[in-house]
């Protein structure tokens, strides 16, 4: 196990019939910027319920916060707050609306004169040290984003979209009502699943540094997500598969099953470039890039890759090279049997051309990525040359 | 799945050689009271790297915490608070240094008359609201208390000791370094591995709210406690063995694993009357109890039983009741392989006085433990007969 620190002050308000709690959860006398997407939650009633709550409130909206939140809308907030004086930000959504009220939070008390250096900066968007409050009302559960301190920015301009890192902008509170996703639409049900299985696998297959508990902490994960996803697809409206499936998404990416270990990420980087270059979904762009970067990475993630297939997927096969490619043909089977595509052409997206454009993105950035540093422009074009 | 608050807000700070980050820990300008045990601190080097890393600092020592510690030990500590005008705790040592800290910070600005009430009234003492900040170093793994808010307080004149939970005593930091374990007695390296065992049990053994992940998150912890506990007793010097039990040990109570869930508690007050009675070790007591108590409530946790020997002791036996009680037999067998025994006559205890002796203050006091609060004086009384 590597050293690490560890701390996540959130407090997680789980349950139905939660969202009451928000009078008491939010601070008297604040000027409240309520954000959030499209008018979902006017048609699920988390609106009438966060209405209802606050009804002797200060509180102002912002709605129109796109899937992969655009730097140009989180402008239009930042505007609004300082015309109007707002002092907390409530976000009531996925981790799109959670992101960008993060990155509103940060923009909204930034000195400089570039906002997106916040995000395209990291050395000192991640450094600084004044931000609006927030809390968040969770409606998708998938990024994990009400429990951590990442964000995640497009902008338009430049089809680019850049994370940051910031413990200012955890959330003072999050509410974690499973009932608020009964009528998601199944593709976002199924995407919210892969989110959260690949969040996981970006920290736990890597290499052994002998972790047992975190490893085995992670197969919880694993384990209950692909129990409870298939359920999910079946029986919508059932309370407990959803309330199971909001805790994974959670524990994915709260920063505990990390705890002294090499991380990879790799997926995510490339992932986001196809985002950014095609619109495809956050999910959607994970599930094609992973399968591949696993076949490219098979060596360095040898251990694991058996591992997880033993301990998982019930994969008793001798042989070990016949036991990873059968384990990843099975985890690309399991996001297929979501309903969720592994290739590239599924999209109509020619994967010579996308493994160009993300090698010339990242060559030119001069990034890499992986639990090796070793994931270079040159390898994320092998990668995503796989993913035809 | 229950509804659930969670919210933890202590900073982890894991790994070799940490301690000397406690200048950065420790805010400046702090008049610091650094409180420990016996002289172990002083065999081992902690007490050389605290001195060395706070050479520049206002600090002054309490030293002669006892185990299972005393509310007469802690009235001294406040009297030199108050007299030195201490701002900050820092707690060197294991669960009862560190209990004895967080009841010292809440009993330096406690304005009643009786600071024995701070825990026999726990109506008032869990909800106080103030007290002196702290910080841990932690030399012991076992009880959790680095990462909880929980403290177990004794008292010498009417051989007490209770129980007491509240939030404003989190510790700001602790500091996990497993190196500072290689010296352990045998002894307390065995009880730390038993005291985190049951407190999973505690949350995790007693009936199924459909609660997958919380499951799974709480087996990863018994699975590598029992993989773990054999290798530090033959290689007590192993520091990823020793780094693996101490992350165990404060997961086991964190908080996390006990979101959503029923909890039982009563082999730990049970326990804690053994202990206050006849001097036996904390862990001692609860391995006493524990396979009593769960042949006694066998029904109730017949679900739980049967799902952790079918998936971590690997107990096959079709019959139900067979499999049960194979499942308490080895858990008490892995008790007695870290060479802690499971009788009370293995400490000339005679079970029919402890059981009168437990039944009456139990029944004088009115209380009941257990996921259906249903351990009154009576089903003590019976336990604890099934202890000899």
């Amino acid at each position: 196990m590597l050293n690490f620190d560890y701390c996540n002050p959130v407090k997680i308000v789980f349950g139905e019939g939660t969202i009451s709690e928000l009078a008491n959860l939010l601070p008297a006398n604040e000027k409240i910027m309520m954000l959030y997407g499209g008018g979902s939650i006017k048609r699920n009633g988390v609106y009438d319920q966060i209405k209802e709550a606050l009804k002797d409130r200060n509180l102002v909206e912002f709605s129109g916060i796109e899937p992969n939140p655009l730097f140009e809308t989180c402008m239009k907030a930042v505007e609004i707050i300082k015309s109007e004086g707002v002092t907390f930000l409530l976000a009531v959504g996925g981790g799109s609306v959670i992101d960008a009220t993060k990155f509103i939070a940060l923009a909204a008390k930034y000195q400089g004169e570039d906002m997106w250096e916040i995000v395209s900066n990291n050395e000192m968007g991640d450094a600084l040290e004044d931000a609006l409050p927030l809390g968040t009302v969770l409606t998708l559960p998938a990024t994990g984003s009400e429990m951590n301190y990442n964000a995640v920015i497009s902008r338009a301009e430049t089809d680019e979209k850049l994370a940051m890192h910031n413990p200012i902008v955890y959330p003072k509170f999050s509410i974690l009502d499973p009932s608020t996703t009964f009528t998601l639409p199944e593709r976002q049900s199924a995407n919210g699943v892969v989110d959260a299985f690949v969040h996981v696998m970006e920290q736990y297959m890597t290499f052994n540094v002998n972790s047992p508990l975190q490893d085995r902490q992670s197969e919880a994960i694993l384990a209950t997500l692909m129990e409870e996803g298939p359920k999910v697809m079946k029986d919508p409206e059932n309370y407990e598969t959803r309330a199971n499936i909001m805790w994974c998404a959670t524990h994915a990416l709260n920063g505990m099953i990390a705890c002294g270990l090499p991380q990879d990420w790799g997926t995510h980087m490339i992932g986001h470039e196809i985002t950014a270059f095609y619109g495809l979904d956050h999910a959607q762009s994970l599930a094609i890039v992973l399968p591949s970067l696993w076949r490219n990475k098979k060596e360095q993630k040898k251990e694991k890759l058996l591992q997880f297939g033993r301990r998982l997927l019930g994969i008793s096969i001798e042989n070990e090279d016949a036991a990873i490619d059968e384990t990843i043909n099975k985890t690309a089977a399991f996001f297929n049997s979501l309903g969720v595509p592994t290739s590239l052409s599924d999209y109509n997206i020619d994967a010579k051309e996308a493994a160009e454009k993300v090698r010339d993105r990242f060559n030119a950035r001069g990034v890499a990525f992986g639990e090796h540093a070793d994931i270079t422009g040159d390898a994320a074009f092998e990668i995503l040359l796989g993913c035809k």
